[in-house]
């Protein structure tokens, strides 16, 4: 039986097995992909970010929870870790998250290692998620530990962006720093039993309204791309992003939190937003592959020695770096 | 004049546009970079990251006034703020540094907005990096907000990167989970007047050991590369990253931190690694131009419905994102 065809009939073993044959992006997993393709489309996808500290991993770990107990919901957690390889990060955050939620059979967790290029771990990301979509997972929770842009953009490209926030985590410029507030459809101030949460609810509002006019909000998450400026004038579409509390360790806020999530499901439906993120998030997939398309052919194109020879002009400042790209695309090298 | 030149003759306001033109990947830009290039090479690259909240930027502050005291250097700072074009962050973090060293000629400021893609930032980095170089700046410190995949990428294609923790920011796993470790030449405990310093730098000097034995320290700079493994096996060029308490506030421990820079760099070197990493960057970047022109190649020569087309079939599910990214590589969508 094909790898597809076992994922699509539940088999939880072959879904383990071919997530690592997409994550290490072999051919097996590639074909796959296409097959499992015409089957994805139906999850909803919720990206969580925030810096380091913030309880993030343990919200998502209680957000699961109540997903399961309260709408018998399937869920699948991708925790993408810029973990070393050599820390073991990444499976001792698992352990953590794990204690509530293994055994469980509708919950399927995925840690994801950072492996070398951005493009690569986004791009695997991407496919990850589409193979538990197809897989009937009903909720695919990313993870990604924030504060850096390629997680930033990894979660951006969900249905629904949280971005978690913790009270004393460092002065008020700091948490501008980190800037991700602009992709936040609801923001979560996590551990909210600490002092100083009235300052960081308060900071995050004032950062809010700076956002406004209303079109600012709209526009969030259109930055980085191309087309279809979807058409979003009328005021009855407007999403401001809630703020929620949350003690994640006792799972205080947790039901609000989901209440707030459906509320934002229920709006990308109704304003047509939905399939704008559905058009934008395929559309950079679609473009990654392209680039890592061309790039392989380009290796395969280029002769043996050129690169090489053109590297090492670079290196004695014989040629500068543009010169030796354009040289070796017109294989004026060889 | 050209830009060039008078930037080579030590105009400032030359520069400053300059700096401009070649972050928004201008012509002319491109044109001053190519005439610069043969004049670069000489700057000795530093990267500071870490985490939010750990007074990067202050002690980068405090480390740009050492060198301006004690050794008359010409310093050159890039941050790179993933920060929201609304929330105005660069302005402010800016205006937080530019207090001690502003109105100083020896030193140059550049805030680096992060835009669009991430491709691009990394690219408009190294670009900046390269006039800063040219200008005769000697050393030029790249801070990055950290925490994240890009910025850890950009970090370390310093000659020396710094990776900076503060007590309390945490508990262990958070900061194993942030996974910079592995990058860092020189490791800064900063804030080391907090309670908790005692703990986190156990914690660190834990990792390390972890990180041992000798030869995985001396891979951590070759994860994401490709080529050109360099030899290290002899004991004699190991290098340990040193753990250095610093309170920037106060410029406690700034003197030693320069100290261990300036050890580091005799370490790069008299074991050659210094060439080693002048490689890699130069490579990581030549193959970064290759990638962006054969996808401007690629927008050129694809019909101009055929992208769209090809889009459109995916978003229906009648077509992968691979079998479009297929067909339009190989002509077949018109």
């Amino acid at each position: 039986m094909t790898f597809s065809k076992a994922i699509l009939e539940g088999d939880r073993l072959a879904l383990a097995r071919l997530l690592t044959k997409v994550e290490n992006d072999s051919q097996e997993g590639r074909d796959a992909l296409m097959e499992l393709f015409p089957h994805t489309g139906r999850a909803h996808l919720i990206g969580v970010t925030g810096a380091p500290g913030t309880g993030k991993s343990s919200l998502v770990n209680q957000l699961a929870l109540h997903y399961r107990k309260t709408e018998n919901k399937r869920i699948a957690i991708i925790a993408v870790d810029p973990s070393s390889p050599f820390t073991g990060g990444a499976v001792l955050g698992d352990r953590v998250r794990m204690r509530d939620l293994s055994g469980d059979s509708g919950v399927f967790i995925r840690s994801m290692a950072s492996r070398g290029s951005l493009g690569g771990l986004a791009q695997a990301t991407a496919n990850i998620t589409q193979v538990f979509d197809a897989a009937g997972f009903d909720i695919v929770i990313v993870e990604t530990v924030g504060a850096g842009q390629s997680e930033v953009d990894i979660a951006r490209l969900a249905h629904t962006t949280l971005v978690v926030e913790a009270p004393g985590l460092g002065d008020d410029i700091q948490a501008i720093k980190a800037g991700i507030l602009e992709i936040a459809d609801i923001l979560v101030v996590n551990k909210a039993d600490r002092p100083g949460v009235e300052q960081t609810e308060k900071a995050l509002k004032t950062m809010l309204e700076l956002a406004h006019p209303a079109e600012r909000v709209f526009k969030h998450h259109g930055v980085t791309m191309s087309v279809s400026a979807p058409k979003r004038n009328e005021a009855a579409k407007m999403w401001i992003p809630p703020i929620q509390r949350t003690i994640s360790t006792e799972g205080a806020g947790i039901p609000e939190l989901a209440d707030a999530i459906a509320r934002h499901v229920a709006h990308l439906t109704s304003s047509g937003e939905w399939a704008d993120r559905e058009r934008t998030r395929l559309e950079v997939e679609l473009e990654a592959l392209i680039r890592q398309g061309l790039m392989n052919r380009f290796r395969e194109e280029v002769a043996a020695g050129a690169y090489e020879k053109a590297l090492e002009s670079v290196i004695q400042r014989k040629m500068s770096p543009l010169e030796a790209a354009a040289s070796l695309m017109n294989g004026r090298l060889k």
